[in-house]
């Protein structure tokens, strides 16, 4: 099996949020898509290990952004490399709140939805959830970001709860929180990774 | 609720097929993805009304390609524009056949999969299935061809089964068949459809 062909799928790159229990929270994902069109129906995929799972589900619903291209890196990271287990994400970015309550950043974002949750469908490692939408607004006329724009253009990289995650076949250290690869034989004790600013306690060796 | 909203979702352009009771079919979506990595596993949503979906379902498993910037128009009217009840859709492509002996294009491909279906989930008007990964490849180092270009540089529509099927805004008569719409305050007698090449009689007024 090549598994190289899985980097054949195109995405886009979203954020999806909630509010439950006073507490706000959302994550990067790539696995957005329309499933139904009368009534428009969203599905999005997450990692069970994700707390924004445990909150949308809390909520029974969620908002959900297309991020632009022109969206700021720190954004992403903000999002995407850090556990609302242990952050405040949303304290670090400009949002507002959809009719449901659940926040959504304003920036770097191309389009917007709202959604209530009417199934789940359990994938082992991940759910999926269907969510009716509510609400879709076009806030900016921006181009959007495309998964492989991500990739190329920002430099980005894949977190391990990601479903579309690869092994590496490179030898060197990977951040274990955002996926970059430094490339060496040796990991310098005062490195930080260039992502997500992590520190070297944070690398596994990869062989 | 703008529903351009829905334009600014990205996606790849696939075709996904079985053979079932030694019928092959299959047809074109452009909601695939990656949903688990361990093992690797991919969702896919079909139109209730899609031939190929009862071929799937009754075969179990599935090949699904990723069509490449490079592919021929004809292989998309083939696959997308017909209905798997009234056209033998493979003997009018170059096919081979996977592992579970089900048919793929083999032309204008930049990957392909295999999959044993797992899962199911009932979206009402559509159907959700997940199967795990059996077979992955990637034939040609073509480029994939994006939803987005299918729709710029291909001049593509999107036919009222497809998910992201949207109802226009524009005056004039769609094709029932592949979706184009012709702006005009008349439809000519003698109208070809310029994308599926069916007879005026296909085409639907709209206001």
């Amino acid at each position: 099996m090549n598994t190289k062909a899985f980097f054949k799928l195109s995405y886009g790159v979203y954020i999806v949020s909630a509010n439950y229990e006073n507490k706000d929270g959302g994550c990067v994902i790539n696995t957005l898509a329309q499933v139904t069109s009368s009534p428009a129906r969203l599905s999005i995929a997450l990692n069970k290990n994700n707390e924004t799972l445990r909150l949308i589900e809390g909520a029974g619903s969620f908002s959900a952004v297309v991020l632009s291209e022109d969206v700021d890196m720190e954004l992403i990271k903000t999002f995407g490399f850090q556990s609302g287990r242990d952050a405040e994400k949303f304290e670090q970015a400009s949002y507002e709140r959809d009719l449901n309550g659940n926040p959504y950043p304003t920036e770097g974002i191309a389009a917007r939805f709202s959604c209530k949750v009417t199934d789940r469908l359990d994938v082992d490692t991940h759910v999926i959830l269907i969510g009716e939408v509510t609400e879709a607004d076009i806030p900016s006329d921006s181009q959007v970001l495309t998964y492989a724009d991500y990739h190329s253009k920002k430099k980005g990289t894949t977190p391990k709860n990601a479903p579309s995650y690869q092994e590496s076949q490179t030898k060197g250290f990977r951040c274990s929180v955002c996926g970059y690869i430094l490339e060496a034989d040796e990991l310098p004790e005062d490195f930080i990774c260039p992502v997500c600013g992590k520190d070297a306690s944070y690398f596994e060796k990869i062989d």
